[in-house]
């Protein structure tokens, strides 16, 4: 088919209103928020409106063996919506309703394009909530699905794989499927929801997304605790977890990333100047009850338990600080890229291994001549690590050292970004090649053609 | 190659204390223990030692083209172990070890014959817990994670699903691999570990598991709520859910139920004469604290909570009445099976729709001259049916068609117990055939020959 006669079936389709072609696009459909943005092109870009345009879509495609890169919001951070020069580009902006809100059975049902933050003020009525908070509020649920994001209170209510029961697909050839259900536990054949989550968009568009959600707690507290070594911080991590506490947030800051994210938010952290000479790290910690006496008890535990391990003092943040300290804590990703640091790692380890990881990072840094510095979700052994070394060799070689220190301590590249196609390098040289084998031929049975986003994930190609 | 030749190499790899020919087996070896076990002979069965020994059996299974039938302690309830005459049984029970306890990390691999029991033995000291609980404590891990068993604690801790977090597999063709890893968050390639978790040894073998144990809460109380009708308890559900109490264990029981569980466990409820005169149904709550005091708090919540939406009366349970309660409950499935029973239903349906499931078993019961009993996970919706018709054809009739009201309801086939042989045929004629041939599709990726499990789930075949 020539491109004439693709434009007008997708006119046909969507409609002129939405469908945008090549060179006449918004910028803002072409990229995500990848430090590593690539300036490439799209045939088409399309907004359908429905499951079954989205099916006309596949079908169209599939017929004519163009790629297909389907975008939320475009908030990811690894490239893994960059476009593909002759292919086309699904947005699902329009796609973005909260369909049906069950609060007894505690479940929602979504469209892909709908945003985070749309979802939770949809909710507040209702007393419940999505409990998934990767921080970038304008995040879609469909990018959410396809990263399987984590954030900050992970080590509470894990990530989004354990909030998603059900998703309606389409396949490339047009095939529409609905895999599990508004049901809490099944075991009737395989997952394949579990399989679509985290696959960024290589195996199947997702339509329909069924969320399970979570009681809200009225009452929360967040405490701040300085530390003389991040060490000393992250080495107190694991009695927190173990205490039954359940804290919802347990963040790791070192003083110059702290810093950073004050400077940026213009507020003051209120912590007394001797004790602040001497903090090298903080960590900060939210706690969440249904009663305000059991927050009061459990905030005197805490207290207790990270005095006892080298605390040099424990802030109990007043409200307003305690919100202006979280948002400052989710906007670090922008502190960063404004900062100028090349790269942001996104690597996992075991909660215990956080120390060894940062100590090793330092080491490397050094021998490198460079600057690494971050933050993490220490109680997931998640750090978010920035990359200041502007020379592209270097920086390569000391993130690859990086990434198999973690992978040797049982890590993963990516804990919540996803490889996209920034971490293509290093997931593909550590991971086992059997491994990648198998996860290439499941990819070929959703898409054998390989036009469902190419270029990306287990697809190192150089674009076209 | 001839038997004689298999028989030989097999008995290289095991050794003779550990494998048994045809027709000289442990009737244990061949059996779960499924109200309908199918009388079949294997030509083996083995119980290898190692991954290396699995990785053997694989290979030469695989260069002769024999079936591969896994098992772990035999407990499942649905035929997913019966062996395939000809074909090779392998039985983990020498794989039971703990291999590594990492208490900071909250993390243990273990081999996949180790039984609940074994595990829970070996964790005590730590402080941790494995919390999913499946009832059955001679259940192996392995069967656990080949099922997605959930069990009483999953409306808290989630299930088998959300605590496994990394595999060692032995392809069929003796390659072995790693999934996932001790990290609690990735998002890095498809999670193949998710995607074997519940495919009922069709996949691959499972020759380890890394779990991600929890802390134990120091403080429990079993709470008993009688309630008039069964419909009035399963109605109460969503608000003690909704409450934030957290509850970890929320049973709905049928009075009939009831009496022959605490008989066949000879103890008394302790429930007031009269009120239990009016009782047609109960609900067991189990809450745990981290302190006493928040347990008095919660306990005192629930009941006014209850109280105010029909409950007839509340009793907290002394220590060990709770525990022999809770026990019995585990035992139901014995007792039902004791008491003739001829099918056991393990339906799950969204949480607000068990009053109505239950009803409309009621009538169908009734039109085909049936009884149908039971109780259930009612905050998962998750309910097991003791169906009483000894007919087969009525009995396939009346469950096919409470099966298709479930799914109606956007429920599922299975919510604990798996696919197996004994409900292929409700879950093949009531999934989408695109579904079932997507997944048909995956196993083929895996498994080209069809070797592992076959004539289980997707495979619906009559046994050779």
């Amino acid at each position: 088919m020539d491109t004439d006669g693709l434009r007008d079936q997708l006119l046909a389709i969507v409609g002129a209103d939405h469908a945008t072609f090549t060179p006449l696009h918004s910028p803002d459909d072409l990229r995500d928020e990848s430090l590593h943005p690539a300036m490439t092109e799209p045939f088409a870009v399309v907004r359908p409106a429905s499951t079954d345009e989205v099916r006309a879509i596949c079908s169209l495609a599939s017929r004519h063996g163009v790629a297909l890169t389907p975008r939320g919001s475009g908030t990811g951070l690894s490239g893994a919506v960059t476009p593909v020069p002759g292919g086309i580009v699904v947005s699902f902006s329009r796609m973005n309703r909260l369909l049906r809100l069950d609060a007894n059975d505690h479940m929602a049902v979504v469209q892909p394009g709908i945003t985070l933050r749309e979802l939770n003020e949809a909710l507040v009525a209702s007393g419940l909530r999505y409990p998934v908070y990767p921080g970038e509020l304008s995040g879609s649920i469909g990018g959410n699905v396809n990263t399987n994001a984590g954030g900050m209170r992970a080590v509470r209510h894990g990530v989004t794989r354990h909030h998603v029961v059900g998703l309606e697909l389409v396949l490339v050839d047009g095939t529409v499927l609905r895999t599990g259900g508004p049901v809490v536990k099944s075991s009737s054949g395989y997952d394949l929801t579990q399989l679509v989550i985290g696959s960024e968009g290589t195996l199947a568009m997702v339509t329909e997304v069924t969320l399970k959600l979570s009681p809200g707690l009225a009452h929360a507290r967040t405490v701040l605790v300085p530390f003389a070594s991040l060490e000393d911080a992250t080495r107190v991590v694991p009695s927190i977890v173990a205490s039954g506490l359940e804290p919802s947030i347990v963040e790791g800051v070192d003083v110059l990333t702290m810093a950073a994210l004050t400077d940026a938010a213009d507020f003051e952290l209120g912590v007394d100047p001797q004790v602040a000479a001497s903090t090298a790290a903080y960590l900060i910690v939210v706690l969440e009850t249904r009663t305000d006496k059991q927050l009061e008890d459990d905030v005197g535990y805490l207290a207790s338990l990270v005095e006892a391990q080298g605390a040099l003092d424990v802030y109990v943040l007043a409200s307003r600080s305690a919100t202006r300290l979280i948002e400052a804590r989710e906007r670090l990703f922008w502190v960063t890229k404004a900062s100028g640091a090349q790269d942001i790692m996104d690597i996992v380890v075991p909660r215990s291994r956080v120390a060894d990881l940062l100590a090793e990072a330092r080491r490397i840094a050094e021998r490198h001549d460079s600057f690494i510095g971050g933050c993490g979700h220490v109680a997931d052994g998640n750090v978010h690590l920035a990359v200041f070394q502007a020379d592209d060799d270097v920086r390569k070689a000391l993130m690859h050292e990086l990434f198999a220190y973690g992978v040797s301590l049982g890590g993963q590249i990516s804990g919540e970004h996803g490889i996209g196609r920034d971490k293509q390098g290093p997931f593909l040289d550590l991971s086992d090649p059997s491994l990648i084998e198998l996860q290439r031929r499941i990819k070929a049975v959703f898409d054998p053609q390989g036009l469902l986003n190419p270029y990306r994930t287990l697809d190192a190609r150089p674009l076209p």
